[in-house]
């Protein structure tokens, strides 16, 4: 860790009581910088906004909390800035708050030597060995990743880049530390919002991605056999971008020719003309 | 909060880059206590150490945790002693852990005016309107809350003492902080241990007093359905004991005459000599 700020002041340490220890009983953000800048901003603080509503938290104010990130930002030209908004202290035990907490405001960075995109060999993934639980307050990025910490457990012990969580149900989740996109048909596909653990602020600059190079994209419900049938996939997040999978189970999978036109226009927000 | 230590230490605060709060990746333990000294603790403990299992945490050694909880059980006639075990500070930023973390073992010491089985009026409960995830790691009482803190707050804005989680699939999950009993045709039921947020304590020792009374009682899967056809219902946790529903959802629910004498065999450890 470079640096850390609660409540705006450095800081080392937090409130043994915080919910946030108590109950993850809050919301953080992983923003990727880029020359000292943090990039997607808006998408971040307006999904972290939509999460402190969803969990009835007093969102942090979004002029406050942009310039704690850009102070956070400027450590280096390449950071990953991870902000955590929780309920604050406890002003009583147990799970009940009383909304009379003050939110708790963490700003952190963190190294990130190899910047945005960097060049990597295609993915290997596998689906999780434990089947996903119905994602809990789905789409919102919470607190409670038990699920993803034993997930991204399981990808090291097998030697993974990634493991695919699925539901009980057999639809896909996504990956336990990113989303998942895949291409069928000539049309590329990522599960819907409400299936995700997490709706990816790199899942929407895919999909507008696509959409600026009139590629066909969609959300649905995606199932196993999806997986099994899909002509390519990647993984998506801030850090790693657009990811192609090369190896899905032992199965060696073709990066295919929209990836580095929709990783272009990632970086550069640009669209179609670029391409022409 | 009377006190709080951690690692043994006074302590006011944790480090900012623990993963409990980072990822709620840990564990805790709530447990009451009665002329100082700790109830239940070897079923605690059991508890503690079975979750460290699952989770791949090195679990605190049994006899100085044990000490720490006697210190803290130790303020007051009647306190709640709540010991929180996290994985330890994160050695890099992301969800996967590297094995090499010091876990954070936190004590602290709550008020607990009450104490034991207090004379209460029967519960209010309904089922809960957002439907209860499948449990995350059932059974064992990870750090990730947010369901339950929101259960709790649905509770509140509805004014009843509880709400009763329901799986998608129909299955009853418990309370949102208790787990639930029903009585049907002569029998004790409580969902199965994997149907469990928490595998709780009480619920143990309320199964082990109804073994001891001679009253028949399972864990099985109940539905919405069995909910409906119970002739009497409980909730149980540390704090409440056996706590008598009075009211699901407008039905008025009469008290059990098991009820005294298992709160009797709760309380003392005796078994059916003591109710002749």
């Amino acid at each position: 860790m470079l640096a850390a700020w609660a409540q705006g002041e450095p800081a080392e340490s937090i409130p043994i009581d915080d919910r946030g220890l108590h109950y993850g009983d809050g919301l953080f953000e992983t923003i990727g910088t880029s020359g000292g800048r943090a990039r997607f901003l808006a998408a971040h603080l307006g999904r972290l906004a939509r999460g402190c509503a969803v969990l009835g938290i007093p969102a942090p104010d979004e002029s406050v909390l942009a310039r704690e990130i850009a102070r956070a930002a400027a450590l280096a030209p390449h950071v990953i800035v991870k902000v955590i908004v929780t309920r604050g202290r406890a002003l009583a035990r147990g799970y009940a708050f009383t909304g009379a907490e003050t939110p708790t405001r963490i700003v952190t960075a963190w190294p990130w030597p190899e910047g945005p995109l960097a060049a990597r060999d295609p993915a290997r993934v596998a689906t999780a060995g434990r089947a996903g639980s119905t994602p809990l307050l789905a789409g919102i990025k919470h607190l409670n990743r038990l699920e993803q910490v034993l997930a991204c457990e399981e990808a090291r012990q097998r030697g993974l880049d990634e493991v695919i969580l699925v539901g009980r149900d057999g639809g896909i989740i996504g990956g336990a530390m990113t989303n998942l996109f895949m291409y069928h048909d000539g049309q590329l596909a990522t599960p819907r919002a409400d299936r995700c653990a997490v709706a990816g602020v790199m899942r929407g600059q895919v999909l507008a991605a696509a959409s600026r190079l009139g590629f066909a994209a969609c959300e649905r419900d995606l199932t196993v056999r999806d997986l099994a049938g899909a002509q390519a996939l990647w993984l998506t997040n801030v850090r790693v971008g657009l990811w192609p999978i090369g190896n899905l189970a032992g199965r060696e999978c073709a990066v295919h020719a929209w990836t580095q036109p929709l990783q272009r226009a990632i970086e550069t927000g640009a669209g179609g003309a670029r391409l022409a």
